[in-house]
């Protein structure tokens, strides 16, 4: 939660200018984002109307070399009503502008909340959009490579070392080495590919009651096994007490909700439990990560790596194959 | 800037039910306030209209006890068409709630931008509104004590301690003793007294053009001379470049704008200079205290108390003693 840049409002009615969107009334730096600053931004266009936005500022420049794909996919997806953001384009085209070095995207804002304690209409609701957008995306010209691969939670968990695991657990180590060997050994190639959210956290779902109005913060999509995204949003959907609880029937509902959508095949069904575990890898790796590596004085608050090992061992534990079973 | 306390969308849903403003569609934290946590809130009513509001939990006990009377100023200024947010009342009729023992308030959103580089026009404009909130609680009846008077700035600059003052800077220290002694001498106790904002800075003023569409953040509000929020506002609007460099033109702008409502008495007018020195003070005291006091690793990042020094030293100046002649 940040606003790392400063923006006079000159300035940012400057930036507005730029696109073809009416006149600035108000913006409002917003406590969302963890790499980014965003701002709620308000304009009046010459009839009255008013109309809302999300000015992003992009922090960091290894985003700005991928925002054609994340920025592209956003239009795609929105053209084919999918619920996510439209990217405003600004009045040469342009779906992202530099400003003092740093790129920008005005994007559109949606209505809705972010759940903390979803309903099982919620998770179908969820399950429906996510296969959705795995639909819609078929035909997007673009790829991009995952850059939280297998082999990079591999990197970021050795980069932890043996000592810093066991500062934060001490069973952790064993059981991450353990992991990561089994995925490298099995993990599948001939699943269904495409573009995946890679991140979908109740965070970064928008909702009315239990209707989906956004799917927001596509900062990891990127092109990759399909099955493998319905093994994250169940990672990050169906456990509550930071990952001590399963909750069955959201489990239940999201995958019921995903194949009301696009069925998955047997072959994708069944490769489920291991791509669960890999998705719980890949959150204890970057949170491992992080709670040994933020400054004590950082904005941000490093979260719990421990409530992904605790999936970790939900989804390792042959007790409960019975979780993805078709 | 932050967001200190965790809201799940269930819990703000819950508290924008308790007052009678539809049902939430819609909540950002927001980055603005030192010691708050704020979010700005959609709702849509039974016809669809939708609304906007300001959510404030406030973190600080100190706050809590005068919150009938920033809460209660704000309504009664809102009454006499003064350009400030009402207050929303729950369904018992009460201005604030306490949720998990802290209090709460929603607040209505008003549509503006905060001016970082004010022209003379906007200047004209903040002085016309602050002499309008100066008439307009003459017949407030509650009052509140200045926590931050005279007194409280030789403390606050006290604690500081010579040494911790030549650490900001080598002459603050008897520039300091020599003010402070001066202040004490010759505080005037006769001129006007009401209620008055004592920090209206442009980050607590919104703006569409050259009209004032919200004064915000009355949390510093309280009873005492009219001149010195005058001085007040004079030193936070007339000044660029971190105090180095005065803008005559917006000085005798918002003089202008302010005696446009409001004339100032010859004894209000001739105390301008001192009243002035003292609002230099009051911005050094706080300023250099939290400049010493800040922990590195604070969220919220303290201001150079150097960029009052400098308005202290012009005021202090005799050669600038045409400021404020009338």
């Amino acid at each position: 939660m940040a606003v790392y840049t400063r923006l006079g409002a000159e300035e940012m009615a400057s930036i507005v200018d730029s696109f073809d969107v009416g006149t600035l009334v108000s913006a409002k730096g917003i406590a969302e984002g963890v790499s980014n600053s965003n701002w709620l931004i308000e304009t009046q266009d010459t009839g009255g109307t008013l109309r809302r936005f999300i000015l992003t500022i992009y922090e960091s420049r290894t985003e700005v070399a991928d925002l054609p794909f994340f920025l592209g996919l956003l239009d795609h997806l929105a053209a084919r009503a999918c619920p996510v953001p439209r990217t405003m384009h600004d009045r040469s085209g342009a779906t992202h502008r530099l400003h003092n070095g740093k790129a920008l995207a005005l994007i559109e804002y949606l209505p809705g909340i972010s759940v903390s304690e979803p309903t099982p209409g919620q998770a179908r609701a969820v399950g429906a959009a996510l296969a959705q957008i795995h639909l819609a995306a078929v035909d997007f010209p673009a790829t991009r490579a995952n850059s939280l691969a297998p082999a990079d939670w591999a990197q970021l968990l050795r980069d932890c070392g043996q000592d810093g695991l066991a500062t934060i657990h001490s069973e952790l180590g064993p059981l991450v080495e353990r992991e990561l060997a089994l995925v490298a050994e099995r993990w599948p190639d001939d699943l269904p590919r495409g573009v995946i959210h890679a991140d979908l956290f109740p965070d970064n779902v928008l909702m009315l009651g239990e209707r989906v109005t956004g799917l927001i913060d596509f900062y990891f999509a990127c092109t990759d096994l399909l099955a493998y995204d319905v093994a994250v949003t169940h990672s990050a959907w169906c456990f509550g007490g930071d990952g001590v609880r399963f909750h069955a029937e959201l489990s239940a509902a999201l995958l019921d909700g995903y194949e009301s959508v696009r069925p998955l095949s047997p072959e994708e069904r069944s490769a489920l439990p291991l791509l669960a575990r890999g998705a719980a890898l890949r959150f204890l790796s970057t949170r491992a990560y992080d709670w040994l590596n933020t400054p004590a004085d950082a904005l941000v608050t490093p979260k719990d790596p421990m409530a992904f090992a605790r999936r970790l061992e939900f989804y390792a534990d042959p007790a409960n194959a019975w979780v993805f079973a078709a």
